[in-house]
């Protein structure tokens, strides 16, 4: 998978591979406008939190390019900062770079590259940090391990969040089996995951994602990781639709559930999970695949994209700084900040 | 739907609504011989519990009119026994109806009518239990419920067994909404569970699988209720792969779980779930939808079609002849005896 780069800054555009396309069809996309930003985003042709900071920051250098009046500069960043609601590493990156928007496209570029950096530094110390903890607190020879939706290369600039956990266990001869949840409605995880899996010779297999509960109660896991999309302050965190079943059954078979994702993944304007907006989308996710109809015609959705696990239920939260455990009443900015 | 008949003995073969169509195409299929019946019950053109102990039954006739020999037709007789694991009606209606081989086919006729009125006489006595039972523990004027898979008039010859429930409270006006489970990976709460509640006009929704833990635990649902595959006889119940999720997610919540199913379900022969065969289906219901590949080639799945929910997350097992409450530590058979 080193050789697949999920987003690429090219002199005057951002090259993507079209995430909507795969497993099959391997696409690289030139967004050279706002609006190629934000349908690319919205369309999730580009997804994952940490990834979609890094398209948020070199979006402000298109909008740039773009529009030379600072109000229409201004529109085209806020409309990309909230082109989807629930990823706070995009609002984020977005502030943080057009903060330097009055110095010039140069020191746009280097805090967008330097935005791109830290995530591949933080893709490496969540990994050797998620190691160390999975040595010290469960300290097998092998693991089976469960995650969601997709966490790896393409939903980060590098090796991912959870799924970069598992590469590093993995180049350690450590991972027995992975089981990868389909992740509807849009299946990252039988899609991408899988697909990542599979270049990086990862033993794995495909489960549908009400399969997870039964695979961990009936003892086939050894602990689950996943990434996040917004984390409360009181550590209660914000993950793709499905998160939730598999910590309840971790809970169940006492079975760690940890949830790997930068520090910038924190909204620390939050003090819990039940002031996170979550973001609904289309019915027609839900109601058909590809071409193929799944539903009677007319038929209502309730389509949530994420849901909230509760701080209680997560074992550790593994970010470049350490590992966070919210189960001890400490506040997720306090630990950063300690 | 009174007018849907999922199942019809006609003369000299059964006529099937083919349920792989629906919900577009509503196409009935003749089944005349004991590889029609095969077919038609691996392929889950007719699934459901208790409709398959319909079919199971009239499928000793069809055997009896393919096969003149003894061992033929016993030769016959079990391939429609084995022919799907997990569902305990299946086996206990064959062995029924085939205990009248030696008296004649028009015994034989009778003998499966009678499964097949008996089922009909058990939807209505389940939906009233149940409706009593939601009177007298929670009482509520209008009721938000949740359900996976398809328990109605496709799962049986009649009302259904869950969706019975939820029939008889909608004819007095209590039903606020229903979220329906898709129910991946064969889609039989979007296709059919829809499909019937459109049919029947009842207000409702359909959700991703994993969507119904977050639906409970953010308090969107009163109650949740599911039909039952096989019954272990502590109480212990093996329903289609998603059920145990959403028993963890109604615990969490403290919201009732509900399972309803005539006692035919019961199988006295096995003290808990742990001894309940779990059927793994093909890869390619996974991996495929309609002519849509969604995993990358070659992938590996881990496909079990039902999961088995521990008997203490189980408010009550509503059956014909009353709600057993599999808490208490009384066994099923006990209860049904008594």
């Amino acid at each position: 998978v080193s050789d697949i780069r999920t987003i690429e800054w090219k002199t005057d555009h951002l090259r993507i591979l079209d995430q909507t396309l795969l497993p099959i069809t391997e696409h690289y996309r030139e967004l050279r406008t706002v609006d190629d930003v934000i349908q690319a985003i919205q369309s999730l042709a580009v997804r994952g939190a940490p990834a979609l900071g890094a398209v948020g920051a070199y979006g402000i250098l298109i909008a740039m390019n773009e529009f030379q009046e600072l109000d229409d500069r201004l529109n085209a960043i806020d409309s990309i900062r909230n082109s989807r609601p629930t990823a706070v590493n995009l609002s984020w990156a977005v502030t943080r770079v057009s903060s330097y928007l009055n110095e010039g496209k140069e020191r746009v570029l280097e805090e967008a590259r330097l935005i791109e950096k830290e995530d591949r530094d933080a893709n490496l110390a969540i990994a050797a940090h998620g190691v160390r903890w999975l040595e010290e607190n469960l300290g097998l020879d092998g693991y089976r391990i469960l995650t969601h939706c997709n966490t790896g290369t393409l939903a980060t600039t590098y090796w991912g969040t959870a799924l970069g956990v598992i590469r590093a266990l993995h180049d350690e001869g450590k991972v027995i089996e992975v089981l990868a949840d389909e992740t509807r409605p849009l299946l990252q995880g039988s899609r991408l995951t899988a697909w990542e899996l599979q270049k990086l010779g990862i033993p794995h297999r495909i489960q549908v994602d009400s399969a997870a509960a039964s695979a961990i109660v009936s003892g086939m896991v050894d602990f689950a990781i996943i990434g996040a999309d917004r984390i409360a302050n009181n550590g209660d965190t914000a993950n793709k639709i499905g998160s939730l079943a598999v910590a309840l059954a971790c809970k169940r078979a006492s079975v760690p559930f940890l949830v790997a994702a930068p520090t910038s993944t924190l909204d620390m304007s939050i003090l819990s999970g039940a002031d996170i907006e979550i973001e609904e989308r289309s019915s027609s996710e839900v109601t058909k695949l590809g071409t193929t109809e799944i539903a009677p015609r007319g038929a209502k959705v309730f389509n949530p994209a994420f849901d909230v696990t509760p701080r209680d239920l997560i074992s550790g939260i593994i970010t470049e700084v350490g590992v966070f455990n919210p189960m001890n009443g400490q506040t997720f900015r306090d630990f950063i900040e300690k």
